[in-house]
């Protein structure tokens, strides 16, 4: 199966097969595909990494089969709590054998910011698909490299966007496409906690290429984007620091933002290491509006607009992301908000137009 | 009685009253005092001077005693309606004589914004107290040029901030300064509506002095002041514009403005003429958080912290306004928001900021 899942994405068939005449082979086909599970393998067993493992017991299409880790202690740990096979575990040094490992599909990087492109460049040139942590990168241009590493592997590159696939949220996007709000006009994100430990690597330039702006404030840069259906013009940026002994020179502790977009709506958006309270997003437009909150939290997202609260079940994020990311992978399945190594650069080009707002004053263009 | 109160105020005693001791003398004339009330004309019989009239029945204080009207079916309407003598009414080209009439303690100045200034002026010269809506006026240069005036004449000089005096606002405002949440580093005011009949005087750029920004940005712009309790030292601001057939060159419709504050706490603020919804005040710190939607409407305020809902009786808020008032001219009250003249100019100079930051693209400094 394996072996003719290879051979069917490498000739493209995955995509090709939606836009083709509907003949009993095929439908034989889809049958099968749909048997099928995507294999994964978790880079990096951090905090994250065991939020995705714990997510994907639940899963029906995809299924965790292997861990890279640097970490032996972990390994050992993750072998006996997840059943992972020891021909399946490899460490950093080793982990592109993994290329001649039949038995795993797909990566899923969820190493500090700074190693996502060395790490999923890796991955690539291993011969498996890619799930990238976001931010995909530290810049738009890492990002412009992994996308043509992955490109030339041909294998799928994607962003662990895991708001693209919740029910609430989905529903708004919907609701805003169909023009239920009319003009929407403006868009507020605000996103921020009270940092912890002042020793992670979140607080680690080298390793975050930031500070909040890269962790949680891109969940305010992806949200404006994906509420207003457009992309942004122009950006403007401030940034304060109230401490500059925990947030250090590239580290940012709070920055504010604004973008522009074509319609004439405008975002204004926080994100801040330093306050809790701050998981928000409000749509508003000439008719109505959308209010989340939480809005991108890992818990059960609340949402209303003007008609009412927004009710569907809450399932764990990741669950569904993964269970998505396979039929992306899969069966060709196109998300009605795309999560692959495009949309990720969309944010990074924008997360470097901040930070040179920040850096100069001065409004950056996009256009 | 009245020559009485304006020789104790033109004494300065109904300020020195409170710090001078106790005597049967000064109790007897708290005593007075307290049954004195403020006679007050109203200037400019548009909506809002209606407005003012109807809260001012239920005052106890304050009693609407003239009117002054460029419009002579008005003034008819209005003596009958509020029992206005004869003697009372003016125009705008005889309102100077109010001076001689000295059934009339103060004028409450309701006209367009850009005749604020020579209104307040015109009043303090007639020697009577000035409560002027607000914004003051249109720039900051005219608000000096008005605070010099009064303080000329001897007369108050007030700005009709009436959510200065509202129970839910003073309430958040007591615990911020009580510090129950914490170190305040974020405030965010979104204030708009969408405008309708673009013939109105407040899309003239001659009589408004701007757009949105003159009109309910000031909410905004005040808001932080008062909920975080300092002046900011910097300002940024944005503007789009959607419809420039309704919003003429100078008016804008609508603004992001941002604030810094020397506590290292920013303000994220909306001001615009094109969407409705937009009525809300956020203040977030360190530990807790206040929430208030609508903020600054004129019905019921509704407010709450991380500890739940403010409960307090809604008064309308220029009842209030006007009672508070009449204690501040009478009794030399000091309230907990200053509403004088120089509170007034505050704002105006970041109004000037936030037009300048508009046509320059840079961040002004306040410092």
């Amino acid at each position: 199966m394996t072996s003719r899942r290879d051979f069917l994405q490498k000739a493209g068939l995955s995509t090709l097969a939606v836009s083709l005449p509907f003949t009993d082979a095929l439908s034989a086909m889809s049958l099968e595909r749909e048997d099928k599970v995507l294999r994964v393998a978790i880079m990096g067993l951090g905090s994250y990494g065991t939020r995705v493992a714990e997510a994907m017991k639940d899963c029906k299409r995809a299924k965790l089969v292997g861990v890279i880790s640097g970490t032996p202690s972990k390994i050992e740990a993750w072998k006996q709590k997840y059943g992972i096979p020891a021909k399946n575990c490899y460490n950093y040094e080793n982990y592109h054998q993994i290329k001649d490992n039949p038995d795993i599909d797909a990566v899923y990087v969820i190493t500090p910011n700074s190693l996502h492109k060395p790490h999923s460049i890796g991955v690539a040139k291993a011969g498996k698909h890619v799930i990238c942590e976001k931010p995909m990168a530290l810049n738009a241009e890492e990002g412009r490299e992994m996308i043509a590493a992955c490109k030339a592997a041909g294998v799928h590159l994607m962003v662990g966007y895991r708001m693209h696939f919740e029910a609430k949220t989905l529903e708004v996007v919907k609701k805003q496409r169909a023009g239920e709000f009319g003009k929407t006009l403006f868009f507020q994100g605000l996103s921020g906690f009270m940092i912890g430990d002042p020793t992670q690597w979140r607080l680690n330039r080298e390793l975050a290429g930031g500070g909040s702006m890269m962790d949680i404030g891109v969940y305010s840069i992806n949200g404006a984007r994906y509420m207003l259906g457009e992309e942004p013009i122009w950006v403007t940026a401030q940034e304060v620091k109230t401490d500059p002994v925990k947030f250090k020179q590239g580290v940012d502790e709070t920055i504010t933002f604004q973008m522009g977009f074509p319609s004439g709506a405008v975002a204004s958006c926080l994100s801040t290491y330093s306050m809790n309270n701050l998981d928000k997003f409000f749509l508003n437009g000439t008719k109505g509006f959308a209010e989340m909150q939480p809005s991108t939290g890992y818990g059960p997202i609340q949402a209303r607009t003007n008609q009412g609260p927004i009710e569907a079940q809450h399932i764990t994020h990741q669950t569904t992301q993964m269970e998505e990311m396979a039929a992306i992978i899969l069966d060709g399945k196109k998300p009605l908000i795309p999560v692959d190594g495009e949309e990720g650069l969309k944010d990074l080009v924008i997360v470097d137009a901040i930070y040179e707002a920040v850096r100069t004053g001065a409004r950056i263009s996009l256009i």
